[in-house]
């Protein structure tokens, strides 16, 4: 624990790629493009889909598991989908392989498959393909199933959790009988991931509609959240779309209606990946390591005892050991760290570095006074705690610690949204200081690619908030019917 | 639901088929040999992995996740793991599809990777080849590493949860510093999976090492939990491997011990599957439908109310209500079905056909001597309960169904469960009752091989029981140390 994290003032992406090695979250593997997640990082991601799981099922969805590989031919059923996933594919060509003459292994050329399989970049086709079976009537629906699978769109140019080929996600997929009821669910489920995103992972984000040229490959609408990382750049963390009857077309499903007229299926596809620890890490975390929102960290408390001498250390133990219970039975996850092989120090360093919420300090000094030490690791702040009633205060502190993890991120991205009237403006703004920019848009994917081009800013997306107000488009000073949110972008 | 189903007496094999279609719990994919997991089907399986994984946690465990895709070379790294598992790997030799001139999409030739891929049939060699990372000293060690997962093993034949060429699993892959660490840790799981069968999944299992010839491929040692089905079938529910230093020297991961010497590290693997749901419905299941444990059951409970005319419905609409609420408090799984449009016939037969563990009726008559009329599905035994401390009596009564149905699945081991001591007796038992057969074998390969051909009976396993009685072998007359278990199976 010598070496310092680089800063992320001086190279933000070497910090955040240290930073995912040194606080042991992942590493990237010998299967080019694909990560290992290690157990730290894996934690996290459970805490996250525990959370989400019991959010759907509390709606009313349930899970489901759909094969991993998919016909060929079921991507071009639908026209936009297998252009947009046609090019990332990982394709199953044979089914078995046999020794090489030379050493090893080779492909045996006899087991070559009839059609070829993709592995699943997204399960649209197989599972639509599949609903054709289930859905006839009206009373088949709605059908509101959820995935956790992993899935597969080829990467050359990866980053840890933010961009790999293989992720790990949850999709959901679900039916409706009439175009309201499945719009209602898109909006539903992007409530949830807004929920969820603020209240659980502490990062704000801002509900919006994608633009025409960045919805999902065969939606018909793409919501989605977007959130602010500290370099200033936004990253989706979340998309809920409105697929109306594409897919439906696609693999002829309908169903019979109670007015006994055969309608196409009405449909949703939602989905969130392991790219939100990438966001988690992103927006809370400093320069001396992760700063973690006690919902999701896998250790919440850490207890440090202190104390040499036999008599001294005894006590401390006790009194540790015992704080440990209490807090355990609060249902809070404690660790006590009685390594005699590594001295206090190296401790503080690697719990910081893991973003351990609070770290508990008993020595015998403090001991002799009914005190402890508490340091939060998101201010940094140190305070003594009287022992007596420790629990409930640790508990109530780590709810603190939660809400003000939120408050943080939302008054950054305050400080970091800016309203732009003109093109020079905007420009300036992208270039020096990042963040959201708020601007007329005329509404053509012409003019959002030439922003794009020019200045690396997109449209995040076309806010849901209430806030309407005419103008005119930055860069054609068309007419714009309100202002759209631009952003440099993960 | 008029169609009954055929009787395992019948055909023990299309009552297995038909079962899991009309329970909704699993169907044939459009991709060969994959199945697609059911909501209901599903249910059962996330109730088995949250047990196991809490389980698993309890025991030191934690979760991690490895590639989906393994370099073709590293299979060859390991001389019987890649003549296990070469003959049945997808390969994925591409990543881009393109537009294909007669229509739809081709595999792009230009997009052929350097090194194909197989996907993980299960994940020895890519773990081994990152542990190398993760150990350096004696203070890396234990890991003790699990990660739930699909795995994919290409096959022709298949029957849903029993043998398809993709399912679900856990996969344990532990290192340790010494061989008795290792050895102790695989019959610490083995106790685990054992436990959890009989306990969780009410199925009796005999724990036992595999003949040579019957090991993992890369194992020194294969123990597993072998189950007897109705048909007299017996089934391998799950499988614990000593790897000894095999995978360690395939992929050089040594350490340094704490007398400074470099030694390979020792490892453990050990995987069960949604094979274990197949196994479920087998050893319990009866001629009405599925009978699940309370453990697993996704309804445990469902409640029917009845009566017609309206003044009666609210009241029994509200006792229903009521009972429901109470049970919810309780953590009891309760549905209350209150659908119109189905008759009470109609819901009798279809709980039924789910295995849905008791049914509660409240109807107009009942309720005026304050009573409830409670069904159990295992036995259909039908009795009359006080409406006041239902909740209380229900539950224990879930417990008791619990325990009745791993009896009923003990006994029925117990009734065929068979002793032989001449290969005539032997061949008698195994054509005409099926079961286990406890014989003495002489230990080689060659004479269980013989049996096989024969017979078709398997040895099972070597039981890890105290009941070693020294004797001759059935077939070759060479002597025997103890008896070991065959039966047909799965």
């Amino acid at each position: 624990m010598s070496m310092k994290l680089p800063t992320r003032a001086e190279n933000y992406s070497s910090w955040y790629n240290e930073l995912v090695k040194r606080a042991e979250l992942a590493q990237h593997s010998a299967t080019k493009g694909s990560m290992v997640i290690k157990p730290y990082g894996f934690s996290i991601w459970e805490s996250m889909q525990s959370d989400l799981d019991r959010r759907f099922k509390e709606t009313g969805h349930v899970n489901a598991y759909f094969p991993l590989l998919i016909p060929k031919s079921f991507l071009s059923k639908e026209a936009d989908h297998v252009e947009g996933f046609a090019m990332e594919c990982a394709v199953v060509t044979h089914h078995r392989l046999m020794p090489d003459p030379e050493g090893g292994v080779m492909v045996d050329p006899e087991a070559k498959l009839e059609e070829e399989y993709i592995i699943r970049p997204t399960s649209e086709t197989i599972i639509w393909n599949t609903y054709r079976d289930w859905i006839q009537s009206y009373r088949d629906l709605p059908l509101l199933i959820n995935q956790w699978c992993n899935v597969m769109r080829w990467e050359l140019r990866t980053r840890l959790f933010l961009r790999t080929s293989e992720f790990l996600w949850q999709e959901g997929h679900t039916a409706h009988a009439t175009k309201a009821e499945a719009e209602e669910e898109t909006l539903k489920i992007l409530d949830i991931y807004a929920d969820f995103a603020e209240n659980f992972l502490g990062i704000p984000v801002i509900k919006g509609l994608k633009p025409e040229h960045e919805k999902f490959p065969g939606a018909v609408d793409t919501y989605c959240i977007e959130a602010l990382m500290q370099d200033g750049k936004a990253l989706q963390a979340g998309t809920s779309h409105f697929l109306g009857q594409n897919f439906a077309k696609a693999f002829d499903v309908t169903f019979l209606g109670k007015d006994n007229r055969s309608e196409f299926v009405w449909a949703t596809s939602w989905g969130v990946s392991t790219r939100l620890v990438g966001a988690l890490i992103m927006a809370h975390s400093d320069d001396s390591g992760l700063i973690l929102p006690p919902s999701v960290a896998p250790i919440q408390v850490v207890i440090i005892p202190l104390g040499n001498k036999p008599e001294e250390k005894e006590r401390v133990m006790n009194a540790a050991a015992k704080l440990r219970l209490n807090l355990k039975e609060k249902g809070i996850r404690v660790k006590l760290d009685d390594d005699d092989n590594r001295r206090p120090g190296w401790k503080f360093a690697q719990y910081e570095l893991q973003g351990v919420p609070l770290r508990v300090v008993i020595g015998p000094r403090d001991l002799d006074r009914d005190l402890l030490e508490i340091t939060r690791r998101d201010t940094k702040e140190k305070s003594s705690m009287p022992l007596n009633g420790a629990p409930e205060n640790i508990k109530s502190l780590l709810e603190k610690v939660q809400e003000s993890i939120y408050r943080k991120a939302k008054d950054f991205r305050t400080q970091n949204s800016h309203s732009a009237d003109t093109y020079e403006e905007f420009k300036q703004i992208i270039h020096e200081k990042g963040g959201f920019v708020y601007s007329h848009w005329d509404g053509t994917t012409e003019t959002a690619e030439k922003i794009k081009e020019e200045t690396k800013a997109t449209i995040r997306c076309i806010p849901l908030d209430d806030n309407a107000e005419e103008g005119r488009c930055i860069y054609s000073g068309k007419p714009s019917p309100r202002r759209v949110v631009f952003a440099k972008a993960y």
